[in-house]
């Protein structure tokens, strides 16, 4: 249903990590939230999805191929598909996602931090 | 190309409203800012797109069928494909948006702020 989201909001209905909440749905897009804390995202790859990783708290790094970047706070970083990354959080970091509907977050690679779908969050 | 792109950055580099500048291209998705001034933007409907204004700053009232809607900073809305809307900044309004590349933004309203093509801006 369509009604106005608000972001900071969905942050304090949740406290998991690695745990993507889906806030929003269009395009066949999922727009979702996630709290990350920890080394904990295994290398992986998505063969035929972008995704984007908008930094809203906290700094984070992102591992692809053998690059090193880091996004702060209202920076975003989209990978492509077909690259090989990992991202990891200095402390704890919020992050808006915009990806396609029904990807899976760690690619084929199964991990601690995999999840078989993703919870809607009651916005 | 994929770079870190910082979002505070990119309204420093354009002052004209109602004209969206594509800032990221993912999964055949635009990612573009605008600003936006004024009562300026027709009744139109998007057939096939579904469009979601998220607001950095200010506070921005949407029209859709005889509803109103009000997204203030740190807020979302999806206005979904064949509802007809309309948008009004109270002031001046900072927005990020997401929406199929390609999509036109006033659908097939023509008016004083219809782009055939939207900028892109060097990030």
């Amino acid at each position: 249903m369509a009604k106005v989201v608000n972001i900071d909001k969905c942050f304090e209905k949740f406290n998991d990590t690695y745990s993507p909440k889906i806030i929003g749905e269009l395009n066949g897009q999922y727009v979702m939230v996630v709290k990350l804390e920890g080394d904990k995202c295994p290398w992986h790859t998505h063969k035929n999805e972008d995704e984007m990783f908008y930094v809203l708290e906290g700094i984070l790094d992102i591992y692809e191929n053998k690059k090193k970047i880091t996004a702060n706070a209202g920076e975003f970083y989209i990978v492509y598909q077909g690259k090989e990354h990992r991202v990891v959080p200095r402390g704890h970091v919020k992050l808006l996602l915009f990806e396609p509907a029904g990807i899976s977050h760690t690619g084929s690679v199964k991990s601690e931090i995999t999840k078989s779908r993703f919870d809607r969050l009651d916005v």
